[in-house]
């Protein structure tokens, strides 16, 4: 069973971390039969960590986990944390694998998103 | 004529500002004629200011801004501060009007980005 996991920086803002949780539903709620288990992770300041969730969703079954790093840029935290977090969980859980997308900044889409985001906030632009 | 500000934190890493320069570009080139004027600004750590930023579009004939934040979270970046160098901008150009579109990570279209691409990472899942 595959696994999709959303990965985000954490927040001492509870409100910050609660959207990460909302989004997390709504990818639950998309994902429909493709993704058999879905959660989040956080690098600092709130739970879960990323081994915690991966060792949630191999307990759940998963043996391929794919994570998406909830990032803007190709800082610290996308090229060394989280690959080092992820080496973590391997190391725990080797009956699992783990692939990293890219992360939403690199994402192919997102300039179609802020445009059409545009065009929808700027009717007569349309 | 109308104008598309893209507005990031700024970073001191200069490979992140750089992105969203690259973001921006790509921005441009899919804004077709429908936005006049296509930049981006900071908050902080990097030049142009939200205000630096509406001057050059209002210079370049712009009468309407539309703002895109690009956060992933409703902190004091996207509640006050961006609100606050907006209030600066028109204060300096008051033949502009302003208008500020959802942050990244409200917009309608981020969980099916999100899942489009793992998906995409995933082909197996799909």
């Amino acid at each position: 069973m595959r696994a999709l996991l959303l990965v985000a920086h954490g927040s001492r803002r509870t409100e910050s971390n609660e959207e990460v949780r909302d989004l997390t539903e709504q990818l639950r709620g998309r994902a429909g039969g493709r993704f058999g288990w879905v959660g989040h992770a956080f690098l600092e300041l709130a739970q879960p960590s990323i081994p915690e969730a991966v060792a949630e969703a191999a307990v759940a079954g998963a043996r391929e986990v794919l994570v998406l790093p909830y990032f803007l840029a190709a800082g610290r935290h996308v090229v060394k944390d989280i690959p080092d977090e992820v080496a973590i969980a391997l190391r725990e859980h080797p009956e699992v694998s783990v692939r990293v997308a890219p992360y939403l900044g690199a994402m192919a889409g997102v300039s179609d998103l802020l445009l059409d985001t545009a065009l929808a906030h700027s009717p007569q632009a349309g």
